[in-house]
C-alpha cells in the first residue's frame, strides 16, 4: 500500500505512476519549532517591519531604528524650502480649522474651550516626531472627548463635580494613550481590524445623527448640551468633503476657512450688537496662556478608575481603526507605507497628552511633510498667548453649526445602499451599528456590530458550503454546477467540493451534510432511472486550508457511511498541511494512498477507468496496480 | 468590455472563446429571499429533518410527525419476544450498574442517596419514550449534580442549609433540562459542536483527575467529598472500558457486575464483622418508596436563580456534548441517525426530571430497543421500593472505589499524545483545559479551551495563508510549491494562492502580505539576474469561498499598487458568491474581464502569450481581442 512513509517528498516520487496519475506530495517535516515560530511571525509581523534592517553594517543598523522610531530623522534631512511653504499654508489651513472645532468640541464634551486648543498642538508636535503617515494632521478630539462625556457623564454629575468630571476625562484619554500605545509595542494591531468597514460607516452615522439632534438644542440656545458623541467623525466629515472637492481645489479653500469666517463674522455681529446681553449665550472669558501638565490632574481613585480604563479603551480602539485608515487610504494615493503598529505607538504617544483629526485638509492643502502640524501648532499656541480673547464673543449658534456641519458629511447614506447592494450580511451589520448607537447607547452599538461580524466568520466555518462539480464542456475542468449552467454531472461518481477548514465547529455539519448529498443523488438516480447507479464520491478538498482532529475523526466516519452504502470514497487536491495531518493520523493508510488524487480531474479518470474496465466493487487489482507503482 | 452585464448565464456565453478560454460566469441572480432562506436553512436544519414528510399523504404525515417526536412509536410496533429478551439482559445489568453508582454519586454530590437513585428511572423512561438513540442508556448523572455541587457549593453552604442546598440542585437541574429543550426546539444544536473533542478530552481528564484525589479522602475514610466535580465520565468511562472489552466480551460482564458485587460482598462484611461501630463510614438508612415530585421543591429565589440558571445551562452543554457524541458513535455502529437537536429536546426532558449515563454498558449488553432502559427503570424501582435497607451496611469506601475505578478510565493519556502527534494546537486547547479544571475550576477549563478554540476560528481567517504555485511538471496544474518540490516557478509571472474567505478580519493582513511577496519575488529576480523582469501577478480564488465590501475594496486597492508597480493583475477561478459580489460592486469592470480566467493554466498561458507575443506593457490589443471575443 502507499502509506505515508514512502511519500516523503523525494525527486522521483514526484514522476507520473503506471497508470499516468501525479503524486499528492505530504510536504518536507517542519520542525515544531520552526512552524511556530513562523506562525508568531506571521500573526505578529504580518508587515516584516525589520525588512530593511536585513544584512546592514549596524551603525547603519542603529540610524535605521532611530529613523524607524522617529520617522522625522528620515524625512528632516531632505526637507527643502519649498517644501516648508507648502507646510507653511497647509499648518495655518489647518489651524484655521483646528481653532474654531477645538472651540467646538471642548464645548461639547462640556470641557472648558480652551482645552479644544491646548489639545491641539501638543498632540501635533508628538505626532510630527513619531507618526508614519504625512498626511494625517492630528489635533482635539474633543469629539474624542465627546465620546468620553457620554460614559463620564453616567458616573459623575457634570454640573455637580466639574472638577473630577475633567480629572476623569484627563486620566481616561491617559488610559486611551497607554492602551493604543501598549496594543501597538504587543503588534496587536489586528484587534483593530476587527473593526470592519460596514461596522464604522453605521458607527459613525449613528454617533453623527445623535450629535446632531442635540446640536439643534444648541442652535436653538437651549442649556447646553447633553453628552452625546461620536468619535472620529471630524475626520471623515472633512475627508469625505474634500473627497467631493477633489475636482475644484479653489472651492475646497472656502469651505476650510468657511468655519474660522463664520466664527469671525458671529463673534463681530455680537460684538456690535452686544446681543450677548440680550440672550445670546456666548464662549465668555477664555484665559490666555499655556496650560499646566496635566499629570497632576490623573484620577486613579479606584471608585472612577473602571470607568475610565473602560472609556479609554473604547476611545482607543475606534480613533486608531479609523486614524489607520484614513492615514492609510492617503498613503495609497502616494504609495507610501503605513505601519499600523507604528501608528499604535504614535497615537498612544499623542492621546497621553491629547487625541487627534483633520486629515483630508492637509492632504488638500498640499502639505509635503509633518512640519504643517509644527506650523499648526505654532499657529494654535499664538492664538492661545495672545488672542483668545477675540472669542469672548463667540456665540455659541455658531459653534454648533460648524458641527452640525462637521455631522452632516459624515452620515454616509449611499455607503449604505452600497453595502445593501453587495452584501447584505454587512448591511446588517452596518444598521445594527447605527440602530444601537442612535436608539441605545455607542457602546451597545459597537459590541452589536463587532459581535455579528464575528458571528459571520464563526458561522462560515460553522456552515461550510458543500458544491456538486461538474464538468466543464471540452475540458477536464470541474466547477460548480450551481456557478457554471453548463456543467455536466458525471455518470455514477459525486463530486463535492467543501468550503472551508474542516474545525471541530463543523464536522457534524458536513457528516450530515455529505450523506444528505449522498441520499439526494441516489433519489435522483432513481426518479431518472439511470442505468449506472451512484459508485464513486470524491471529495474535492482544495478549498480546505486546515483540518484537526475533530476532523479527521469525521473523515473517518464518512469512510466509513459511504463504505457501509458499497460507495467509494476519493480525495482531489488535499492541501499541504491537511495532507501533513491525514499522514500523522495515519489516515492515508485507512483511505489508501491510491485513493487520494492530485486533480478532481484525475480522480474522475480513476474511477471512470474502474468504472468501465473492472468490476467496480472489486477495485483491488487497480489499486494493486496503483500502490505497488505507488 | 466584458463587462457584467453580458455574463448572466446564456447556453453559448460559455462557448471557448476566440483564444480558446473559459469564461468565468456569473451564478445566476437568485432572489434576496430565497437565498435568505437557504442561508437560514443550513444554518438551522442541516439535517433536513422533514425530509421524510416530503410528498406523503396528510394522514401518513401525521403519524410520521408522532413517530419524529416519539421515536418509540416507530419501532414499537416491530418488537418482537427475541428482542424483549436481549433487552430485559441489558436492563439487569444496567441497573446493577445504576444502583451503586446512583448512590455513590449522589453521596458525592452531598445529595441524600436515594436521589441517586430516583434519579436513575424516571430520565430513563422519558428518553425511551422520547430519545433517538437506542443504544444511550439514561440515569444519574450524580456526576453531573457533581458539577452543580461545585457551582452551588460557592453560595451555599451544605452544612448549614442542606434544605436550601437540596432546592437549588432540584432548580439547576431544572434549568438545565429547560436550557438543553429550547436549544433543541430552537434548532441551535450547533452550539455544542464548539466542543472539540480536544476539549472534552482535557476537560474530563481534568474532572476526573480532581475527582479521584477526592476520593482518596473518602478511601481514607476522612470528612465526606468536598464539592468537586466532572460532568459525563461515568458514560465515557464505561465507554471507554467497553472500547478495551470488545475483543473479550467476557470480561465485559465482569467489569460490568463488579461495582454491584463489590457492593454487596461490602456490605456483607461490614454487617458481619459490625465495622460500622468501629469508625466505617456507611450509608445509613434510605428511606423505602418513591419521592414525591420535586416541582414543589424548585426555589426561584432572585439570590440564588443567577447561580441556578448558570449551573443549568454549564451542566446542560457539557452533558449535552457527550450524550450526543455519544450517541452518535453508537450510531455508526449500527449505522442509524442521530438528531442533534432531536436528541437536546429528548434530554431536556429527562433533566426536567433528572440526568442521564450508561451507555456503553447497553450497547454491549447487547440491547435492541430502548426498552432495555424501561426494564433497567423497573429494576431500579424494585430495588427504590424493596431492597433500600440492603445498603444500610454498604461501607462508604467502597463507593469511593466504584467512583475511583470509572475515573481512572477515563483520564485518557493516550488521547492528548495522539493530539500531540495530529495537531499541536489541539493539543494545547486539551491541555488548558486539563490544567483549568484541576488548578482552577470547570468554568475557567472550559472558558480556557473553548476561547482558544474560537480563537483558533478567527485567527484562520483574520491570518490566512498564502501560497506561492508553480508548475507541475509535464501537466497544466499548478499547486503550492511548499508542498510539491518538484513544481517549478513561471518566469515572469507570480501565482498567489488564497487560502481564506477575504473578509474585513483580513483585508488589511492580505493587502502588506500581497505586496511583501511581490517585493520578495522581485527581490530574488534581480539577486538571480533574470532576464525577463516580474509582469503579471495571478490570484488563485479556489479556496476564497466568499468575499465582504472590505474584502473588495482590498482587491480595488492591491490592483492599484500592482498597476503601479507596472505589473498586471489577474484573478483565477473566483466561486460564484465571489463572482456575484465582484460583479455587484463592478471591480469585474475595474479589474477587467479578460483578466479573470477559469484556471490558473489558462491564466498563464495567456500571460506567456502577452509576454512573447506582444510587448507585455500594452496588452491592449490582446485585451480588445479577448474583450471583443467575450
Amino acid at each position: 500500500m502507499g502509506n505515508a512513509d514512502d511519500m516523503n517528498p523525494s525527486a522521483e516520487s514526484y514522476n507520473l505512476d503506471a497508470t499516468g496519475r501525479h503524486r499528492v506530495a505530504v510536504p518536507p517535516p517542519q520542525p515544531f519549532v520552526r512552524s511556530l515560530k513562523n506562525t508568531l511571525k506571521e500573526t505578529f509581523f504580518p508587515d516584516d517591519p525589520l525588512r530593511q534592517f536585513k544584512n546592514q553594517p549596524p551603525t547603519r543598523k542603529f540610524i535605521l531604528g532611530l529613523q524607524y522610531v522617529f520617522p522625522i530623522l528620515e524625512w528632516g534631512p531632505r526637507y527643502t524650502l519649498q517644501f516648508f511653504r507648502a507646510d507653511l499654508i497647509a499648518g495655518i489651513t489647518i489651524a484655521s480649522l483646528a481653532i474654531p472645532q477645538g472651540i467646538s468640541y471642548a464645548k461639547l464634551a462640556n470641557l472648558p474651550p480652551i482645552l479644544g486648543l491646548y489639545s491641539s498642538f501638543v498632540p501635533a508636535l508628538v505626532y510630527a516626531v513619531m507618526g508614519s503617515s504625512r498626511d494625517l494632521a492630528v489635533g482635539t478630539v474633543a469629539v474624542g472627548s465627546l465620546l468620553m462625556a457620554s460614559m463620564l457623564g453616567n458616573v459623575v454629575n457634570i454640573q455637580e463635580n466639574p472638577k473630577l468630571y475633567l480629572h476623569l476625562a484627563f486620566t481616561a484619554t491617559f488610559f486611551t494613550g497607554l492602551f493604543e500605545a501598549l496594543l501597538g509595542i504587543f503588534r496587536l494591531g489586528f484587534i483593530v481590524d476587527f473593526l470592519s468597514h460596514a461596522t464604522i460607516v453605521g458607527f459613525m452615522g449613528g454617533a453623527a445623527t445623535v450629535v446632531c439632534l442635540q446640536q439643534l438644542k444648541g442652535i436653538l440656545g437651549l442649556e447646553h448640551f447633553t453628552h452625546a458623541t461620536d468619535v472620529v467623525s471630524v475626520m471623515r466629515s472633512i475627508f469625505s468633503q474634500t473627497h467631493k472637492s477633489k475636482k475644484k481645489p479653489r472651492l475646497f479653500w472656502i469651505s476650510a476657512m468657511a468655519p474660522l469666517t463664520s466664527v469671525i463674522l458671529g463673534s463681530i455681529l455680537v460684538y456690535l450688537t452686544h446681543a450677548e446681553k440680550h440672550g445670546v449665550q456666548v464662549i465668555g472669558h477664555l484665559k490666555k496662556g499655556i496650560n499646566p501638565p496635566s499629570i497632576m490632574d490623573l484620577n486613579f481613585d479606584s471608585v472612577y478608575l473602571p470607568t475610565a480604563i473602560k472609556t479609554g479603551i473604547v476611545t482607543g480602539v475606534i480613533s486608531l481603526a479609523e486614524g489607520i485608515a484614513v492615514g492609510r487610504s492617503f498613503a495609497m494615493f502616494k504609495n507610501y507605507h503605513i505601519d499600523g503598529n507604528k501608528e499604535m505607538i504614535a497615537f498612544g504617544m499623542m492621546n497621553i497628552v491629547g487625541p487627534f483629526s483633520r486629515s483630508a485638509v492637509n492632504f488638500n492643502a498640499g502639505c509635503k511633510t509633518a512640519v504643517s502640524n509644527i506650523v499648526m501648532a505654532l499657529s494654535v499656541m499664538i492664538t492661545l498667548l495672545f488672542l483668545t480673547p477675540l472669542f469672548h464673543y463667540t456665540p455659541l449658534v455658531v459653534l454648533s453649526a460648524i458641527i452640525i456641519a462637521a455631522m452632516l458629511g459624515i452620515i454616509d447614506y449611499e455607503a449604505a445602499i452600497h453595502l445593501w447592494h453587495v452584501d447584505k450580511f454587512d448591511f446588517l451589520v452596518c444598521m445594527s451599528a447605527y440602530i444601537g448607537v442612535v436608539f441605545a447607547n455607542i457602546e451597545i452599538g459597537l459590541v452589536m456590530a463587532i459581535g455579528l461580524s464575528v458571528l459571520r466568520v464563526l458561522l462560515f466555518v460553522a456552515r461550510p458550503r458543500t458544491l456538486v462539480l461538474g464538468n466543464i464542456p471540452d475540458s477536464k475542468v470541474y466547477r460548480s454546477v450551481d456557478q457554471y449552467q453548463n456543467a455536466n454531472n458525471v455518470p455514477g461518481i459525486l463530486i463535492l467540493e467543501i468550503d472551508a477548514p474542516i474545525y471541530f465547529a463543523n464536522t457534524n455539519y458536513l457528516r450530515e451534510r455529505i450523506s444528505r448529498w449522498i441520499d439526494d443523488e441516489e433519489d435522483k438516480l432513481k426518479s431518472s432511472g439511470e442505468m449506472v447507479g451512484l459508485q464513486y464520491v470524491i471529495l474535492d478538498l482544495t478549498a480546505v486550508a486546515n483540518i484537526d482532529t475533530s476532523g479527521i475523526s469525521m473523515l473517518d466516519e464518512v469512510k466509513k457511511i459511504i463504505d457501509r452504502r458499497g460507495l467509494k470514497l476519493a480525495l482531489a487536491n488535499p492541501g499541504g498541511e491537511v495532507m501533513k495531518k491525514l499522514n500523522k493520523a495515519k489516515f492515508l493508510e485507512t483511505i489508501g494512498q491510491e485513493w487520494i488524487f492530485l486533480t478532481v480531474g484525475e480522480a474522475v479518470g480513476a474511477c471512470n477507468y474502474m468504472l468501465h474496465s473492472c468490476n467496480t466493487k472489486t477495485t483491488s487489482d487497480v489499486s494493486e496496480k496503483y500502490s505497488n507503482s505507488v
